[in-house]
């Protein structure tokens, strides 16, 4: 299946300039969607993952049934203030200014084997901060999975470190 | 499994005199998460469901793995703003004040048979808002499922027309 032709790309949103790459045309249709999700699991069937996370909030809708189909745990990384109980935080660069992105301190037991996902790789930013997150609580991440990738943005010089992988790829 | 064991409760969060109930002590737990999930999966699965969908952001937690257990697409619900394309919005009321929920005008195709799902059922208003979208856009709200029910405010009443069930119940 071209699950780039799935992807409905949208001009100037969510401002001038930007080509926004729409999934929810994939989520929506189940076979694609399935696609996508068991492609990742393929990738990943013999890395004996223990938990798959995932970043606020596209992160969310492939991170979940990616663990429900490697038979993980899923954690999410949320934004600042949304996670009830003790929280590891990390401050990341965005285009414009700063944000701060946090899992659970209780999230990772030492020594599991993690996969980050998330729906996009642009500069890698967020996903950068994610992994020292899941360092500094003593997890290693084995592998990191984009459905797409915006190779003009060279986000993967940022996560040279690890095994990167992506579904689709688009030059910007 | 007593999935009510894997539960977090934490007192005054987000504010004095909440008894938040964190669902992440279950997400991240293999066998509950599976577990979860194949529950409402045994529910559904003789409800020919065509779509799944949650609100932004736990309710992509649980539907997002649900349509892919079901064999499903997956809608998500969103905040005013986040959606790229052309949308649906409505207005509901909060504790305090009022929000809107959007869903895109196109992802629910006339006659679909669709189940809402979300963590967590309290007073009923944002799904209450979520159906009168699936049925505007033409769709039919075949179950709507929670994974916790608060059942001392009385959330059901509201959704008293459909067929709600929740795998966890709390008086409050």
């Amino acid at each position: 299946m071209n699950l780039e032709d799935k992807i409905r790309v949208i001009e100037d949103f969510p401002k001038e300039g930007i080509s926004f790459k729409d999934i929810t045309t994939l989520l929506k249709d189940k076979k694609a969607f399935k696609y996508a999700i068991d492609s990742f699991a393929e990738i990943l069937k013999d890395k004996n993952i223990d938990l798959v996370i995932g970043p606020e909030a596209r992160g969310f809708m492939f991170g979940a049934p990616l663990a429900y189909a490697l038979d993980a745990g899923f954690i999410p990384a949320r934004k600042k203030g949304k996670l009830p109980s003790e929280v590891l935080g990390i401050e990341y660069g965005l285009e414009y200014g700063k944000d701060i992105i946090e899992i659970h301190k209780d999230a990772i037991t030492n020594g599991a084997r993690v996969v980050i996902i998330d729906d996009l790789l642009a500069t890698g930013g967020t996903i950068e901060a994610v992994t020292k997150l899941v360092e500094e609580l003593g997890g290693e991440v084995v592998s990191i999975n984009f459905l797409i990738e915006l190779t003009g943005l060279n986000g993967r010089e940022k996560l040279k470190k690890y095994d990167v992988d992506s579904l689709i790829k688009y030059e910007f």
